[in-house]
C-alpha cells in the first residue's frame, strides 16, 4: 500500500514539474551589457544606474534598471560593464574624413593661403580612390576610438568611402562633393552627379550607408548645378548636404550676384531648403535666416573647432536652438581641427557659446550631448534608427571608462561627459549590434597597416609640398 | 726562439692594451632616454630626431642627436622611447588644485549663484586639512597623467599641499589664499599671513616647493592686506600670486572706490606690480594696463577654458605677447573647467584667439606650447631650473606616445602637439630626475585609495548640497 502511494506521489511530482517548468526567459539576446550606468538620451531623459541593455539582431531588444531585468533573459554573450558608462554612439554630422591625410599640413595660415598653396594642390595631386580608401580608414579608426558610430561625410570617390565604411561596420551618410570645377574623381559636375546616381542606386535600403546629394556650397555651384542636385535628392528622398554661410566672405559672394540675397534665401529661391537639407556651419545667419531655416525645417551641423581654427566666426547656436532648428555637432575635416574628436567638440561648443554670449548658463551640458547624439540623428534623418538607446532602435553605443582621476568625483553625469571626460575614456564600441572595438582593440580595422600606408603617402606629400 | 718571440709579442699586446684602455665614457648617467624625438623648447628651438637625453642627480647631464651621443655614455638605466616624443613637462601656472573635489558640482549657472549657493557653502563646510590633502592628491594624479610637472596653486591649508606635493615628487609653487574675510584654515587674514610666513620659513631652498604670497584679488583684500602681502613677498623675494582683472565686474568694483583706477593701476599705486608678480587671468586689460604690466615686468597666467566656462571674457593674449609680457597657461580650478588638462587648454587657447581676432594666423602652435613650458617657467621665476630641456636644467619631462590614429600623419610636431595630440597620449613622466609615472602607472600616488576617499567625501557633499 505504502509503496504504491509513494510511487503515486512521485508520479504527481514529476507530472507537476513537467507541466510547470521553470518560467522561460522573457528575452533571448545575442548580447547583454550588464552593470553599467546607462544614459539613454531618450526624450524622457531616462537614466539607469545600474542598468541592463539587451541586443538582438543588431537592435535594442530591452533596456532598463538592472533589478527589473534581472533573471528575465538569457544571452549568448554577457559583457560586464560595472562602474562604466553606456551612451549612444556619437554622431559626427559634418566631416571630410579622408582629409586626415592633410592633418597639420599647414596650420596657422590665412585661409586663402592655406587653401591655395597647400590644400588644393595636395588634393589635386594626391586624392585618388586609394588614398581616399586609406584616409577614410584612418579617420574611422580615430572616430571609433572616440565613440563615434555615425559620420556624415562629403568628399570624393565616395564609392570607396561606402565600401570602407561597410567593411569597418560603421554607419555613414555619404555625399560626393559636387562643384562647378574639376575635382578628384569628377572632371566636371555631370560626372559628380553620375557618381551620386550610381551610389543612390547601389545603396538603396542599405542598413549602414545612406547616400546624400552633396552640392558643395552656394558659391561653388552654379544655380543650375544646385537645382540638379536638389532634383536628384527629391527624387530619391535623399538628404542634401551643403556648406552654408560659413564665412563672412560667402555672404558678399552671394549677395553680389543675387541681388542682396543671403545664402539661405538664395538657396530657398531655388527650392533647396527643406526637411532633408543639412547645412554645415551656419555661422553667418541673420535672425531672418534663422526664421527661414526653421520654417523650412532645415538642420544645421555646428562645427565650432573648425570655425575657431579658421577664424570663420561663432555660429548663433542658442538662437538656432530657440527657433527649433535641428542641430548636430561636427568636426569638419582634420586639416582644420586637427582631430576627429567629438568629445572635445562638445566641450568647445558649450564654452564658446558661454563666452560669446557672456552667459555661463548658455548651452547646458545635456543640450550639448543631445546635439552629439539624438539631435545629430534627427539632423541626418536617422532618428528612427539611432541617436538614443531605446527599444527597437539599432544598437549603436559606446561603453566608457570612469577610472581616470578626471572621472572623480561625479555629481552630474551629463556635466562629466561634456566638461571632464574624454575620447580616450571610450573602451568599447558597438554599431548595429556588432562589436567594432572591445577594450580598446579595434576589431574591424588593421591599424598597423593603415598607419604604414598613411605615413608612406604623407612622405610623398611632405616631399612635394613642404620641401624647402 | 719562436716561443720567446711569441711571448714577447704577447707581452707587447697586453702592455699596449693596458696603456691604451678602451676610452672611458664621456658621461655617466643615472637614466638615459633613447630613441625618441626630443622637442627641447630651448631658445634656439632645438629638436633632435632621434635624440638622446641623459639624466644625472635629477638634472639634464647631456642631450643631443642620437648619433652624436652614441657610445659616449654609460647609464644605470636606459629607457627605450623609439617612436615616442619627449617634451618638457607642462607647467600649470594657475590652479586651485583641491577644488577637484567640486568638479561638476554645479555647472551652467550664473556666476554669482554658482559661488553663493554651491562653491562657498561647499568650501565652508568641507574644506579642511584632510580634504585639501586628498583633493590635492587627486589633482596631482590627474596632472601627472597629463604630463604636468609643475603647478602654481592658490588655496587653503597649503602646508598640506606642500607635503602632498613633496611626497608625490611634484614641483609646486604654493600660496595660501589671503582674503579679508574668514576662509578655511584662517579665521582672519592675519592667520593667513602667519601661515604664509611659516611656509616661507619651512620651505626655504626646497628643491621642489616654492612658497609664494597669495593675496586673492584686488577686490577681496583691503589695501592694507595687499600691502602686507607685498612686504612679505619682497622680504622673501617670493612670487606674488593674485587674481587680476578677471571679470568686467571687478573693473567697476575697483574703479568706484579708487577714483577710476583699473585693477592693475590700483595695485601699482600700492607697489604690488613687479617682476615677481603673477597675475591670473588678465582678461579685462586696457592697452594702458598692458603697457603698465610690461613696464613692471608682471606676468599673466592665461586661463581660457575657465574664462569661457564662466563667461568672463577673452583675454588680449596677442597684445600681451606683443608687449613682451611673460605668459603662462593655467587650468584654474576643476570646478570651472572641469579637468586639469593643459593639452586641451593649449588647443583652446590657440583657437579662442583666432576666432576672437578673426585671424587664423594668431597664436601659432609653437607660441602656445611655449606658454605651457618655458614661458610658464619664466612666469613663475623657475626658468633657470625648468621649462625647457637644456643641459644643467632639472629633468622635468614627459614621454608621449605617437601611436593613436590621431597621431598620424605628422607634418609638424608643434602643430600635432597643440591641435591633435592629447593628455591621454602621455605615458611616462619624470620630475627632478625621478620617475613619477611609467607606462601610465603612477608610482608616487595610490589612486585606488585616493578615489575611495574622494568618492566618500563627494557622497557627503552631494547629500548636503544637492539632495532634492
Amino acid at each position: 500500500m505504502k509503496k504504491s502511494l509513494c510511487r503515486f506521489l512521485m508520479g504527481c511530482l514529476v507530472w507537476g514539474a513537467a507541466c510547470n517548468p521553470a518560467p522561460s526567459p522573457h528575452w533571448t539576446a545575442d548580447l547583454a551589457i550588464e552593470g553599467a550606468t546607462i544614459l539613454t538620451m531618450d526624450p524622457s531623459r531616462a537614466l539607469y544606474a545600474p542598468g541592463t541593455l539587451l541586443i538582438k539582431d543588431g537592435a535594442i531588444l530591452a533596456l532598463g534598471p538592472q533589478d527589473s531585468l534581472a533573471g528575465q533573459y538569457v544571452a549568448t554573450r554577457r559583457l560586464q560593464a560595472e562602474g562604466q558608462l553606456v551612451l549612444p554612439g556619437l554622431i559626427n554630422t559634418h566631416c571630410h574624413a579622408a582629409m586626415v591625410l592633410f592633418r597639420g599640413l599647414a596650420d596657422d595660415l590665412a585661409l586663402q593661403d592655406w587653401l591655395q598653396f597647400y590644400i588644393w594642390p595636395a588634393e589635386a595631386e594626391f586624392i585618388d580612390s586609394l588614398s581616399v580608401r586609406v584616409g577614410t580608414q584612418l579617420a574611422m579608426a580615430e572616430m571609433i576610438r572616440g565613440g563615434i558610430t555615425t559620420f556624415n561625410d562629403m568628399y570624393f570617390y565616395m564609392d570607396e568611402v561606402a565600401r570602407a565604411a561597410k567593411a569597418a561596420g560603421m554607419r555613414a551618410v555619404i555625399a560626393e562633393g559636387l562643384l562647378d570645377f574639376p575635382v578628384p574623381g569628377s572632371p566636371n559636375p555631370e560626372q559628380g552627379l553620375a557618381r551620386t546616381r550610381r551610389l543612390l542606386e547601389g545603396y538603396q535600403n542599405d542598413p549602414l550607408i545612406t547616400v546624400a546629394v552633396g552640392p558643395h556650397a552656394p558659391y561653388s555651384c552654379s544655380s543650375g548645378l544646385l537645382q540638379q542636385a536638389d532634383s536628384l535628392a527629391r527624387r530619391w528622398e535623399a538628404p542634401l548636404h551643403i556648406h552654408l554661410s560659413e564665412t563672412r566672405t560667402e555672404l558678399a559672394d552671394i549677395a553680389r550676384p543675387y541681388g542682396g540675397l543671403s545664402p539661405p534665401a538664395y538657396l530657398d529661391s531655388l527650392g533647396l531648403l527643406g526637411p532633408r537639407t543639412i547645412g554645415a556651419h551656419g555661422v553667418w545667419l541673420s535672425p531672418a535666416d534663422i526664421e527661414l531655416l526653421a520654417a523650412r525645417q532645415v538642420g544645421i551641423s555646428h562645427n565650432p573647432e573648425s570655425n575657431m581654427k579658421l577664424a570663420s566666426g561663432v555660429a548663433p547656436l542658442v538662437a538656432l536652438r530657440q527657433a527649433g532648428v535641428k542641430l548636430g555637432l561636427g568636426t569638419d575635416g582634420a586639416a582644420s581641427n586637427n582631430n576627429l574628436d567629438l568629445w572635445q567638440e562638445m566641450n568647445t561648443a558649450a564654452k564658446l557659446q558661454k563666452v560669446h554670449l557672456e552667459d555661463p548658463a548658455a548651452m547646458e551640458a545635456y543640450a550639448i550631448l543631445l546635439m552629439a547624439t539624438r539631435g545629430g540623428a534627427q539632423l541626418l534623418g536617422l532618428d528612427q534608427q539611432v541617436g538614443s538607446l531605446e527599444v527597437g532602435k539599432r544598437a549603436d553605443l559606446q561603453i566608457v571608462d570612469l577610472q581616470g582621476p578626471h572621472a572623480h568625483p561625479i555629481y552630474n553625469l551629463y556635466s562629466q561627459v561634456v566638461y571632464a571626460l574624454r575620447a580616450g575614456d571610450v573602451r568599447t564600441v558597438i554599431i548595429d549590434g556588432r562589436l567594432v572595438m572591445e577594450d580598446r582593440q579595434l576589431l574591424t580595422l588593421d591599424e598597423a597597416s593603415i598607419f604604414r600606408q598613411v605615413d608612406s603617402l604623407a612622405g610623398h606629400i611632405r616631399e612635394k609640398l613642404l620641401a624647402p
